[in-house]
This record gives structure tokens, sequence and C-alpha cells, in this order.
């Protein structure tokens, strides 16, 4: 807790049976640097309005396009606002409010469709407010720490990035079940070009990259939807070749019966090999060629200032998901109030942004045109 | 977030340099359940004025006497106190909140000795206001559900309880260095009459009873303080006789190079055993005799209520230390609101209260005795 | 130790600086059922005759070729043949004792090339010796329980097969350096096509295929050559596409720093997922959809008959590479008694043979043709 | 194989039903060191016969005393005894052979008394034979590579020594079905003193103070036997005093259920801690002061010469119990052919003897005495 007011948030999304929206909320509170005052938690009038007293929102919209002309309008109107809907309607929630110079935090992926992204991008850049893209696995203290070493040459140069992101709770048709998460996550108005793709492989992506310090410039992918009826996939295998001469492999799969969030990053470079596992995030495994391997520790003294910004608790006291994902938070709060002081954001301030989103969407499209021609390589487009 | 007012907190202690303040602080915000009004941080006015200025605390004051009386006094005054001081004040802190009619909140152990001990249960059992015990460890879904197992009949008939909790940040003399949290913790002053059995061994203790179900009836001790100069000790180990016919172990350590917070917990039943660890708390494993062993996640469908309701994520999210933390402090909301309500507090709320700090002191202090016998077993003394 | 004459065993390779010969012997030893008595070791007669001296070898063969002939004229000559030379050389040595009807114990890859291969197919065919490929990662009690496992349904239908083997040994020039293991793996004319992709990506094939029960129908492949001036791949990620509509992936890296020898396997089907880690082979994990995993060990009451029969002691008592190298050998030499008795081999006698040579060398042949046409799916040829 | 002529072996016991004969005759025949000729398999002669004929043995005897008669009168009689029966046994049969001048290699503990013991080391001193005691732990090569880096001073001052052996096949009373091996363990007329302390205890103990390289001075014991009916101890937690002012405690259950052979070390030394575990024997975690831990493998670049002997394979190819055991024989065969060579044994060659069997012995009589005594401290006595 800074010590300062917060920064007043709202919500578009997330009301009942949501699953990232209680998430963002627990987020953003964590260190006391946002405070949720506003929301159209859902498109349903009605479910919109329970949901928020179930909250205690203090003021409730049932449109997300008056929420962004009444707060903007309001003394005390939102400063920020967090959209945790479906995929589809990330862009226009976005654009509305970008217009009306709320700074804005996304959930990932950016789009639905390279069309939206597009579109988004374009009004991102002409606003005036942060847009902020919330792949939350980056505000792990030891993926931040990675990162610095893979950076400070503590690999040697990369060659090989191997990534994965498993689950099995769509090992079945939930979706046919009226279950609300799955329902959306498989229906390509909803949630765009990708399933597991775009909603694990993603992630999944963007991890490989930010470590790596490398980019994706030709893929060669295998999508699957193994179970009968879906119309997305439930499996994505990719072949991947970075800049730099590094090839990859990155897994995405929500049908491998066993696995939970089983998002794992392993590195090799000419020096040393690096490994993350998101399940087990206090400890990275770092092996130097010859030597014996070490586990580093979160909170240790073996982590480095990149590491111990975004650390509460020493090591052995473990930090989870939640941790990782109020880091982005506060590293935005930090941006947010530096411009509201009319400040330059400072340089150790890091979070995920357009480009990142962007760049996970030219990754999705690519993939799944890949595998549409039968699992030929293809190049990443450049910038949109 | 309930969607209902928060609970006005004040605070003493945590103060500059200290550590467990924050976590006190982190945790009871983080569902929403407590807002922090005001303070005595330090004894020292000028630091506790300028730790409350550092934090945005509203009201500050230098002595815990004049918060008691003042907060009491005011209709917006606190209706909870956290008390993180060093061990000898918990007493006279927690005795002039409770007898101001304000909820008490205590970090373990209850008391720096057993006369004090004494003191605050008759303050206690006089006083309207609720009495908690911050063995957070008890806090954790899969303890919880461990605790449930067992009380279930899972195990079986229990026979062994091993159980050890063990550090490495006092392996040298860091005391000696100026070390705020050192200095108190190996100062019989201030710590009381255990060093590592105080702080960490009393942890250790609850979380074995806790989960077992079972009491101490005797034990055997063998205390050490291996760093040169210390007062006390810095490593116990300790035999163990308990309720039902079942023996054990406790080793609390705090010079075990190497280890971090390696709070370990194993029971064996005539039926199954049962590991859970602090440092990978997402995970029990349960060893039905005869059968291939289990991974217990929490979050799973393999877990029961009693988990449940302190669980915020799904299986493969790790949750950590701080939503344990948290839990207890929601836990304790929840007995608050009911007593404000007039109501019993629900049957399920749970969290360590007057009698899990007595038994905690006289498991120090028998400990204590034996080990200044010459390691003879003692008898664990009725209650006081 | 079966109580019974031991089979006399030759060997050719496996002299001074090798690694594989020395395996071998002992795997041959360790149940008493083989009986070195011949070799040559080398193809140099000075170290063949040394090597042998080393060994206390009672004969001592400068050619192969002589050592076929000779020994199978003698009463007391060798019964059967382990050939441990480099690659190229599999196929005459092989085809020199299969003429002369001694049964013969190949290393793996089966040849240096698809030519050689079918050569000694042919070879083999028209032998009454019996041709065994020690694939030794079969002879593992728990590979064979997971085996078992997949046929008898427990996973369901399969639809991912995940595989790698990772190494580093090869991550900087040893062949430079005239270490001589080094030196004939990385040269194309002794090693073969492949260099990552046939002396260990072959083993990784041969696991996911034997384990799973699928046949691998079509592949992509991406081969790279990390290592400046290394002629053949240290690194190979393979896509692949399996019999019954699973899908996987194959990765065999000897560039992998920090890995010594990671082979792994994971498997998801319908109702289940199994992982099996060889550098800790005592456990299998097993993911029922919905349940807890469950750790499956070695020489416990949750194996079945087909890793008993394989298994020397009970659980907890680690068994290793040795062992599982062993029981090929064991499984040979019941296969050879049977022969010799006239009788029909056992039907749970099982070791790999020339059929899963020969798809070994399909699987490297056709992975180097879709790495060269820039990685283009390409079908595995049917039966050469 | 070192090319040698095999030494010539007998054994006592290990007839049918019985675990331990087998895998002594596995590491004996392992490096080819040993040729099992003659035996005295067990105490009925039908059995003997039977057993000797399963296993192919020469010559067999119905008593072990003409057996170490007639086989030192003949020429081609045995140079070394193998004892495998129950620990009644030891005695009087090593007592046969060591008068005879066969070397005598034993499994633990030494005997069943301490004045059996006596009787023995007064036998083993006057023979000009070896004796060697099977303390199989001490062949493990990290184990060695352990007592090395503690010897070497990489712990600094040892503080604190924690050691279990749990196992959990006595969880219930198996003696009562006629299992074999349950009967004379459980019996106090053949398996000693000791139940668990003795059959694993011991090997704790003398794993512990190997690798330390410290005495246990003194200790307190809570001997328990949980199974209604058994007559020996189940399980046993034990304090320790330790040479030079190190602590410890020592666990060894047979009821701890879940447990397949849990045999785990801790050293913790001013300077670092070390842990092995035998389920996982091929891995060593080294956790220096202040800086990240780090995984010694077995086979690597990161182990010493005392590994290095004892070590066939690379690391990440697990070696196991049997290659653990095969060492010690191994290490008897280089000191034997020293003898017979009329020179020194090697200083190098290393493996338990009388004094690691009769400091056993001392261990189990005081824990017994201690516990007898309710728990109190006990001095181990001298050399007996």
């Amino acid at each position: 807790m800074s010590g300062r007011r917060a920064i007043r948030l709202g919500m578009v999304g997330g009301g009942e049976g949501a699953f990232i929206g209680a998430v963002h909320r627990l987020a953003a509170r964590m260190d006391g640097e946002f405070e949720l005052v506003a929301g159209a938690l859902s498109a349903t009038p009605v479910k919109a309005k329970r949901s928020a007293a179930a909250i205690g929102l203090a003021r409730s919209y049932a449109d997300f396009r008056d929420m962004a002309r009444d707060e903007s309008a309001r003394p005390d109107g939102i400063e920020a606002v967090a959209i945790v809907t479906p995929n589809h309607l990330h862009a226009p929630v976005a654009r509305a409010f970008l217009a009306a110079g709320i700074h804005t935090i996304c959930d990932k992926p950016l789009t639905a469709t390279l069309a939206q992204a597009r579109s988004l991008a374009a009004a991102a850049r002409k606003s005036t407010a942060i847009f902020a893209l919330t792949h939350n696995y980056t505000g792990y203290p030891l993926v931040r720490h990675a990162r610095a070493m893979v950076a400070a040459g503590a690999l040697g140069r990369l060659r090989v990035v191997q990534v994965e992101y498993t689950q099995d709770w769509l090992a079945t048709r939930l979706e046919a079940t009226g279950q609300k998460q799955a329902a959306w996550r498989t229906d390509p108005q909803r949630a765009g070009l990708g399933g597991a793709l775009g909603d694990i492989g993603t992630h999944a992506f963007n991890l490989a990259t930010y470590v790596s310090g490398l980019g994706v410039e030709a893929l060669a992918a295998d999508l699957s939807s193994f179970v009968p009826g879906r119309k997305l996939d439930d499996d994505a295998r990719i072949l991947l070749r970075l800049s730099g001469g590094a090839r990859g492999m990155l897994w995405a799969s929500q049908v491998a019966v066993g696995r939970e969030n089983g998002l794992t990053l392993r590195l090799y470079g000419t020096k040393a090999g690096l490994e993350w596992r998101q399940e087990h995030p206090n400890h990275l495994t770092f092996t130097p060629l010859g030597e014996a391997p070490r586990t580093i520790a979160r909170g240790s003294a073996t982590t480095g200032p990149a590491a111990a910004r975004v650390t509460r608790l020493p090591a052995g006291h473990p930090e989870g998901y939640l941790e990782a994902f109020a880091n982005l938070y506060t590293e935005i709060a930090r941006a947010i109030r530096a411009r509201q002081a009319g400040k330059r954001v400072p340089r150790d301030v890091e979070f995920p942004g357009l480009e990142d989103g962007l760049a996970g969407m030219r990754f999705v499209a690519t993939a799944v045109a890949s595998s549409r021609a039968g699992g030929r390589w293809r190049k990443l487009a450049g910038p949109v």
C-alpha cells in the first residue's frame, strides 16, 4: 500500500459466472492501488445490477458506452477500466474507454480477430490513455528474473525455446452443459480464431517471447479439435523459428487429462539452460553447462532487482498467481500515476501492452492459417 | 469482497523494519473485509508517525493505551486491532484493547511467558470481544482438508505425527548486525522463553495438533543454541507422546542451512499416511495402505468443503502464504460481523484463539523445562 | 540366475573408449543368462587384443568375419553375438552372424542408411537366428506397465503423444577434441542420416510407439545443427500424426544444456493421462480424468504382471538403467532357449526386433526428408 | 569385470522365501568378481537342496558347519562366504567360517544380541580372514561423495544430523500370515533386541555416522510396538547427541503407511546443508549458506573421485540399489585379492566391517535400554 489515494477503477464484464473478473478485482485491490467504483458487469441489465450489488459496487451500468460517457464526465469518475469480457468485446469496449481518455486494462487475447486488433491498435495509438494487456504470467517475480538472466547473457546465445500450456478442463464437451466459461471460449463468434490457441496459447507465446527476448519469425502449426462437435481447436502444437536462429516448440492443450495449468518454459542457450513452471512458480532451475543445476528461489539472495521489485515475501513463503497478477496492476498504477503527474513512466515499470497483444494476434492468425494449409510453414507478418 | 462495509482495523506494531505487520495489512485487505484506519506502529513516536505516513494511515498514535482509549470513544473508531509487536508486548496490548471491547487479532506466540499468558487469558475471558491468534498456516486450504480427512477417519487411528519447521536465517549471529527481526527474536526479554521454539516451534506444534486433532500429553526436549553468544535456542528437537497413543517428533530449527520455511507435517495412521509441505502448499500427498499414493490438489474436484470455503482459484493456479493468511482474517471478519449482528458465529468459521495460544505456551514452557532437566520427559500441564 | 547353463555370447565392438559395450556386457551378465567368451572388440587388431585382455575374454578376433566363421564351427562356439559398433557396421556384422545361424543382438539404430536396413532385413528374414534390437528403455518395468495400461484401455482413446529425449553432451564441439563417442556419432559416414535423431530420437520414437501401441503416419520435422561445423543434426523437433487420429510431438536434442538423459513420455487419452521419466524410472504418474493423480511405484501392489515379470526389487529400492537393459537380455535368453529346445518362444517374452528397427529407420529417413524439404509434412513409407 | 578369475563364493541362508539372499547373489555377480559355487541355503535339508537346485548351485550343504569344514579342505573350496540368515545365526555361522580362514561377508545387523556381538568380535579379531558387513547404502556413489564433502569441510562444522528410514510393510500383523520375512524379523529369538530398530534403524545409524564422520555419544529413545501382539518395536524415534556437539534425530518405522524405503539423511553445518534420499539416489542436494541450492548428479562432472570409483554410468542413466550393493562386493573383492596376493588392502577400498557392526549393536542395545527406562538419556558404551 503506497499511502496514496487509490486510483478509481471501473470494470466491464466479470459478472455472475465469470472467473477472471474476480481475479482482476482481487489483483487490483491487493496492494491498495485501485478502488473499484463502477462497472458494467454484464450485458444483461438485471444480471449487471445483481452482480454489482453482490460485490458492493457503487455505480452499476447496463451498457459500457453509457459507462464510458458518464464516468468520463464525472469529477469522481473512473480513471481506469478493466475489461474482462469475452474476446469479441475487447475491441469495442476498449475503444470506447480509450476514446474517453480512460486508462484501459484489457484481458488477453487482445481481440477476437486481426481486423479488430487493427482497429483497436489505431484507437490506442490515438488515445492519451495507457493500454495494458494482462498477460499476467509476466508478473511472476521469477519470470522477470529469468528475462533479466537471459538479457544479461547468462544463457549465452539461445538455441532452443520450449513452451507449453496444458489444461484438461475441456477434455469433455463441457460447453454443451451450459458452463459459461466453456461456452464462449469454444464459440468462434465470441472467442475468435483460436480456441486453446487463443486462450492459453497466447499466454505461452507471450511468456516465451518475453523471457527469451526473441521474436517468432515463422511457424508450422497442427491444430486439433479432439472433442467431437467442437468448432475451435482444443489442442495446438506448433514448431517455431525464432529470431537469431533459435528454434522452438509451443504446445497448448485443453484436453491434456491430468494437467491443470501446466505453463512451462524451458530455454537452452550455448552456456546454460533455464526452466520455470507456473505451478511451482517460486523456483527457477538454472543449469550452467558442466556445473551442478541450481535452484533459484524467489525472495532469496540469489535473485536480482527485477524480481525483488515485485516480491512481497521472503523465500519459502510461497507467492502465487494472485500476487503475480497484482504485480501487473501495481505496475500499471505506477504508470498511471506518472502520467497523471505529467511525468515519464519510470523505466523499470513493466507490463504488456498493445504491441504484445498485436504479436499474439498475429501468432494466432498465422498458426490458424498454417494449420489450414496442412501444416505449412508460414512467416509471421510484420507489424499490423 | 463481500459487498459489505469494511471493518475498521487498527494496528499495534508493524512499523519500519518490521516484517509481519505488512503481511497482516495485506491479509486484512485482500478480501476487502478490513480497512486499516489507525495505528500505533512503533513505540518510538517519530517512527510511529513516519511509518503511519508511509502507508497513508489516517490516525497515528504514539502509545497503544491512548489508541485503545481514543478509538473506543470515537463513533468511527476501530472495531478490531491487529497486534504485531514483539512477543513481550502481546499481553499488555491485548489486555488494553480487550478491555475496551475491541476485537483483538494477535500474532503468535500468545505471549513471552506463561505468567503473561495467564493474565491475558483472564482478560480475554472477561471481555466480550473476540480474540484471535494468527497461526496462519491453519488458513491453507489443504491444511483444512487434511484436518477434515483425519477427522473423517481417512487415516484410521493415528500412530505417528512428524512435524518440522526449518529455516536458516539465524545460522549466523544476525542479531549482532542490528537486524531488527533477529534482535528481538533472540532476546529473552522480548521473545520470551523460546527462540526457534517460540517463533516457529509453536507454529509446528499448532499445525500438528490442529490437523491431527490430538493433544500432546508429554514431551522430551533437547534444545540447542548453536550460534555462539545466542541466549535462546536456535534448534529444538522434541519427542512427543500424543493422546490416543500416537507418538511424534517435532523439530524446529533456524540454523538448518538451505531451508527457507520448511514447515512439513506427516501423519501416519492404521489406514493411510498424509503429507503436507508449506513450501508447496497446493498439493497434499495421501497414501492409503496398499494403494497408489494420490496427489490431492487444492481447488480440484478431490478436495471437500472445508478447503473449498477458503479457496479462491482453481487447481494449477497456485495460492500461497498471503492467501492463507487472508483466509484467517476473512474468517475472523465473519465472526466479528456475526457478533455485531447479535448472532452466533457460524459453525464453519474457524480460526485459532486463546486456547490454542495457551497450549502453545504450555508447550514452550514444558519443552524448556524438559531440556533444562537434561531432556527428561515432562507432562504438559493441563489448562492454565 | 536360472540355474541353467549360461548362453555363450560374443561381442563385436565395445573395445577401449567405447561406452555401450560395457553396458551390454553387464546387462548380459546380470541375471547369469549369458557368458561372454569371444569378441572382436575393435577393428584395430592391437586394440582388439588389448581390450579383450582387459576384460579377461577367452577368444579375441581381429575381424568379425573370422569370428563368425570360426565360432560357428566350434562345438563350444558362441550361440549369440552382441553388436555394439558404430551404426554403419551394424548391417555387415549382423549379416555375417545371421548367416552363420548365430542369434544377433544389435544396438540401435538398426543401420546407418535405409539401404542397409533393407539388406539387413532380407538377411534376417532368411536366417533361423533370432534378431533383437536393444531399444533398452522398453525393458523398464514401468514402461511395460504403461504399455499394458494403454492396451487395457485405462487411458481411453489416445489423443496426444508427447515424447522427448534431451541431453547436453554435444552442446559444444566435442567431436573436435578426439572424444571417440562424439566423433562417430557426428560423422555421417559412421552414424548415418541422423545425428541426435538417429542416436536418441529413435529411442524416443520407439518408446512412444511401443507404449502407445500407435504408429506414426506422417511427420513434419525441423532439424538443426546448432554447433558450428557439425554435419548432422544435434536437435530435432518433429510434429507427429499417429494412427487413430492421435497427434504428437517428438523432440530430441543433444544441446539442451543441463539435461542428462531426459527421456520423457506423456500420453493423454479421453479418460486419463500417463507420464514416465527415464531419469526417475521407478514411478509412473497416472491421472484419471477428474480424480487425484496417482503415483504408481515399480514393485508395488499397484503394478501388474507385465511389470512384475521384469522386476527384481520391491518398491523403494530403486532399479535403474542396467536392470532395464538386463531385462532385454534375459528376455532374449528365454527366446533363445526356447528356440534351442525346439519350442515356440513364450508369448510373454518381449523385446524389440527387426520391425522396430525398420520403423525407426523409416522415421529417421522421413524426418530428414521432411526437414530438407523445408519442414513439409511427409508420410512414413510402409514396410520396407 | 576385471578380467581376473572370479572369487569362489559360498552362501549361508538365502533359500526359498528369502529376500536378501538373491540380492547378495546378484550383487556378487554384477561385476564378475564372484562366482557362487556352494551353499547351505536353508537349515531344512530338503529346502536347502531344492533351493540350491533352483539356482544351479554346484555344491549344497544341509549344515553350515559341514560346509565350512569341507570347503576349507577342498583345493577349489570357497574363498569367501555370504551370510544371509536371520540375525541370530550371524554369530555362529560367521565364527565357523572365520575359524576356517574363509573371508566372511555378513548381512546386518551384526548379531541378535550384544553378547553374540562380543563373541563374534573376538573370533573376527583372531581370524586372518576379512570380515565385511553389508550396510549396503554406503555403496551408493553419492553417499560416498557426501562423506567426502563433509570430510573436506564443505559443510563447515556439523550442527544437525537428521536421519530416517521409513517403511510400511509391517503396518499390519503380517507375521501372523506366515510371511517368512515378517515372521523372523518380529521374533525376538531370531531378530534380537530390535525390531524396526535392528532391521532398518541400524542402517540409518550407520549411514548417519558414515557420512557425518561423527559418533553418537548419547541418545534418548522412544520405541513403540504399534501393531497389537507384536513383541518388538515397529517404530523407533531417537534423539541423538553426536561428537563435536552436533545433535540429531533418528526415526525408523515399519508402520509409516505409504513409505517404501524412505531412507533419508540430512546434514546441516555452519556453512552448508546436504540431503540425500535413497529412493532418488542419483541426486544430492547441496545448499551452501546464502547461495542457490545445487543438485549434484551421480556420474556428472560435479562429483569427485570417491563417487567416480563406484560409478558405472553417466548422469541421467539411473543406477540403483543393486549397483550400490554390488559396489560393496566389488570393494570386498579388491580387499580379498590384495590379501591373497600378500599385499595391503588399497587405501581407497572401503566397506563396513566389524567396528561398524559393533557400533550398530551398541546403538540398538542403548536405545532399547533408554526406551525401557522411560526414554532417559543413555550414553553409548565404548568399544565392546
